[in-house]
């Protein structure tokens, strides 16, 4: 028997996954507006968030929580991480026993600092949670593009078994076992796309941006090792991997918002003009908070924070990056 | 006493680098043809390799190896790999003691194997041999953007005081010990930005060309580590840093030669219409001996030849690469 697998939120990478599993498995995807919808259902698309692009005639969506969630054998939470929480409060009404929960949401939870599996663990203790993740823009894998994906959860038979509904030959799904690695990849490497999408607006060249991602991806690894992720984690796919392609993907919102701080934009009037959501922004604010937690310096993330938190301009930002004398590649900073 | 720098070689990053020097301390540049080292004292461009562009008035050139090398305190070798040992032999004739030589070419010797440093040693085996490597785009840096770089030399006196000619408030010199790592990166990044190219060519985009890139690295660490180099000398600039500036640069030769490729030119075609030397093309053929010598999988570096060498198409090259199922992130391919 086929698992059938519900999506809830029809944002652009929760119909993007919605739309890949509908080619390998019964698909049911899950729209907080009834119009999105009956959209979805009659037109087979989603102009909000994939404008004029097609979705597989075999999907279906609805926009009732308990219809989606009664009948599924799988769950992906495709919602911010900031109403993760609520909206598994309402899952856990309907849900059946066993069925597994998959997190796509990349960002971590404002005040407890969670992960968004040990949210769901929280929320619903008695089922095994995992992540989606990995370098992912959605709008290319609609265009028919090939991606390749990561799937951690801590069961190898679970696993196996969401990758064959995932996976096809333009969306190759690897495993992984580093759960909490894998998420905080997908968290962390916001924070620095905003950095890299500073610069960007600013004109700071490729040199300067390599540079910042590499530099940022050894801030993210040292925070991620110490909250318990596994360094090779970093080095991959869910961490490299999903950093590059947010840093030179002119599609990707942390980079974007970034972009427009470089330009000299405040954060309000960005995320006014925005109707997605850009996770970078309030993650800073954890990962600051983490790293003080953990005494670690990261002085690419600390930066990021005075631009959205504390008035400081995206320039000034940048000339604090290169304040420091150079000493050692080994040292922070 | 200043150290007196001697740059060896007119091309677009041996003359950037000998503007940089010349701003600190007193530098020569020597270039083959006798025409550039006219233009470089007269004119203060050299518009072959740098279009545009004005050289520092500071910046002396000569067309006479002998003058360049025998008053200078530090040699730098800007030539490319293939001329390294010819142009080592002329400077053995004219170098005073002790002077130390730092190579500037990203590439191994053919046939040898052997890494630039690895050649300085053995046609001068009485100095100290370093590298200055990095995400450094020369046109860049020319133009005034910020760019990091990394000296790898191993001897910590000899380190600071190159450190002092070079650096300037907008190219940041870190220093490194892992002279093998370095060389090791800035060689073997080549063959991956050809592969990256190819991509772009065929119009992959950014979900893939970051996959490349991430499997790329994991590739190059992989050889690196098993030739001496140090796994965090390839998560740092010399290696990450630069591998990204090389891929998501229009301005890289590689990167270029990879994308002609992709649109299903000639190599031979490709080559004879660039008048500057893509170091990748010969470096893939040593990385695929290197890898069968020490029985390692490198996938990407294999394609890569199959198109160079074999008559692959790269369309074929990119389908190898995903041909096989995928399993753990851990496993290769």
């Amino acid at each position: 028997m086929a698992l059938r697998v519900s999506v809830l939120g029809a944002g652009s990478w929760g119909t993007t996954v919605a739309a890949l599993a509908s080619r390998n498995v019964p698909t049911v995807l899950w729209a907080r507006r009834a119009e999105t919808a009956d959209e979805v259902n009659r037109a087979h698309t989603n102009e909000r968030y994939l404008p004029k692009l097609s979705l597989p005639h075999a999907l279906r969506a609805t926009g009732s929580l308990e219809e989606a969630v009664s009948d599924a054998d799988v769950i992906v939470m495709g919602v911010p991480s900031h109403s993760m929480r609520s909206t598994l409060v309402e899952v856990k009404k309907h849900a059946r026993p066993w069925v597994p929960v998959v997190s796509l949401a990349k960002g971590l939870e404002q005040g407890s600092h969670l992960r968004m599996t040990q949210v769901i663990n929280e929320v619903l203790p008695d089922r095994r949670a995992g992540v989606l993740t990995g370098p992912n823009l959605a709008r290319e894998i609609m265009s028919g593009l090939a991606a390749a994906s990561v799937l951690a959860i801590d069961d190898e038979m679970i696993a196996r078994q969401l990758q064959d509904a995932f996976h096809s030959g333009m969306f190759r799904v690897y495993t992984n076992r580093d759960v909490a690695g894998c998420e905080l990849g997908g968290a962390l490497k916001n924070v620095i796309a905003i950095a890299v999408g500073m610069g960007d607006g600013l004109g700071v060249g490729d040199n300067t941006r390599s540079a910042v991602i590499t530099r940022g991806l050894a801030e993210m690894t040292r925070l991620g090792v110490a909250l318990g992720g596994r360094a090779d984690t970093f080095a991959g796919l869910a961490g490299m991997g999903d950093l590059i392609a947010t840093c030179i993907s002119p599609q990707s919102r942390n980079r974007h918002v970034g972009e427009q701080l470089g330009r000299g934009k405040t954060i309000d009037e960005i995320t006014a003009a925005m109707h997605m959501v850009a996770e970078g922004v309030k993650t800073t604010r954890v990962v600051l908070e983490l790293a003080e937690q953990h005494d670690l310096a990261m002085p690419i993330a600390r930066e990021v924070f005075g631009v959205l938190y504390e008035g400081a301009s995206a320039r000034a930002a940048y000339r604090g990056l290169v304040r420091t004398r150079p000493g050692d590649e080994a040292e922070p900073g």
